[in-house]
């Protein structure tokens, strides 16, 4: 059996699972001071006999084995959790091993061990949702170097009818100023989901969507996207990504995945659907119970 | 002993080596038709006792093991070369080991080897000349996917001071269009390297650049940057490139590399220098011998 913490800014989910991926318990609170968080977290798998853990975590975070600050979540501007030893935490109270890594490095993970992008070595899971965050597996291996990729905040160009600051504290517009649910919430007046399907809105965000993802496969050449996050429910920004990226592209990358037939193909949804959180956390457990 | 071939859009570059990156012996002459140029190639190797061959070439390639069209030139504009078969045409010829890249790829591992970038684990090669190609190496591994990285053609925002078209024939003002040798010199009018070293083009070039290296390290976070090629010869621009960055990064990325004291020693020229590329090649050679 293993151990999975989804640690998110809002809230936590906790679960166990199986090495096929299946969860088995789920249980989910706020996030609020770290020792009162974790503690629901330690009570949770306190008598639970899991073999690995695994921690999908929002960051920024230090994931790189041998650096002095491993198991941190580091910069975070959110209160109390700067420079939180979370993995020293659980290692002080379950004496398993345990992986570590974003959220979204997480759910390329699960995605790839058990839902849309199975059977390729490389693929990036993208969230669209309060913000917007981007994992990434390349050569079977999720990537770190540095640290881990931020690709939520490259820069894209502006929409020519968008007049909109942006919503980002550090970068105004960059894409996650400009795209994520706030971003669309805020230029609207009015929530990113009391939008019509028809609205314009839809369009600008497959505008700013479709350049991150010309410059993703420009640069990280996946086999698989794949697309969550509350934002990406409205599915009809999956045809309007798709013929932007087309346009974007102009024929440069030939590549039968980006054909009319094959496109839809290879930017989908998530196929782990609401669970594709908790099952990448499961999934990192799973790496870590292999050594991997 | 290695045998290693840059194969060029404008000129192949034919040498031996040693399995420590030394260069022994090397040939260069102008890329024609492909019989004519691989004749050249064969001639050049058959009497020399090689172990392995490497190929870092021009692209679009397909570096992709196992794909129909493993070791094609593909879809090249370059006359006569589209498609062309150069693995096949030198394993008729030459029973070794061999391996096939883009030249920027070769280059990142040659300089991960025995360059500016050993003992890193992660590192880009930038060569910024007649046109904009990357290379990528993450987890100790070349970057393939789909295909292989085509980083040169991400769009960045326009200097608000810009008003040149750019030059790609697929995308006008990607980065290619407006920062690549050929973009520079259609702007101002004479050729890049006759412009002062304080010409503001200069700056302008940083600008772009700096985009493109902020987009590098949010996606790919690499541990080293290596920025070769003729227009990098001017190194006025890594100061320059170096400030520019870090405004636009403007503290979201935190770490030590990023610092005012390290980020001269994080992007960098090439260690190889103008052996960049036939080391490139070697390296790959390399790699083909250990079945890597």
């Amino acid at each position: 059996m293993l151990g999975a913490i989804e640690a998110g800014g809002t809230k936590f989910v906790c679960g166990i699972g199986t090495k096929e991926g299946e969860v088995l318990d789920r249980v989910s609170f706020p996030t609020t001071t770290p020792e009162e968080t974790m503690g629901k977290v330690i009570e949770y798998f306190k008598d639970k006999p899991i073999e690995a853990l695994g921690v999908g975590s929002f960051g920024p975070i230090d994931p790189v084995l041998g650096s002095d600050t491993y198991g941190y979540i580091t910069t975070t501007p959110k209160p109390y959790w700067t420079n939180y030893n979370i993995i020293g935490t659980l290692k002080s109270e379950f004496n398993v091993p345990m992986a570590f890594d974003t959220d979204v490095n997480g759910a390329a993970l699960g995605e790839s061990l058990w839902g849309a992008a199975q059977g390729v070595d490389s693929c990036i899971y993208i969230t669209v949702g309060t913000g917007i965050g981007v994992g990434a597996m390349i050569g079977g291996k999720l990537v770190h170097g540095l640290s881990h990729p931020e690709m939520g905040h490259i820069y894209v160009r502006r929409h020519p009818d968008d007049p909109f600051e942006g919503t980002c504290p550090y970068h105004g517009d960059c894409l996650e100023g400009l795209a994520a649910g706030p971003a669309i919430g805020r230029r609207a007046g009015v929530p990113a989901g009391e939008l019509a399907k028809d609205d314009p809105a839809w369009e600008m965000e497959a505008y700013y969507l479709a350049q991150a993802l010309m410059n993703y496969i420009l640069i990280l050449s996946p086999e698989k996207i794949v697309m969550g996050g509350g934002v990406m429910k409205q599915l009809q920004l999956f045809p309007l990504i798709h013929t932007k990226l087309k346009e974007l592209l102009n024929g440069y990358v030939q590549h039968p995945n980006l054909s009319d037939e094959k496109i839809s193909s290879y930017i989908v949804p998530p196929g782990l659907g609401d669970n594709a959180g908790i099952c990448g956390a499961l999934a990192l457990a799973q790496s870590a119970l292999q050594g991997v």
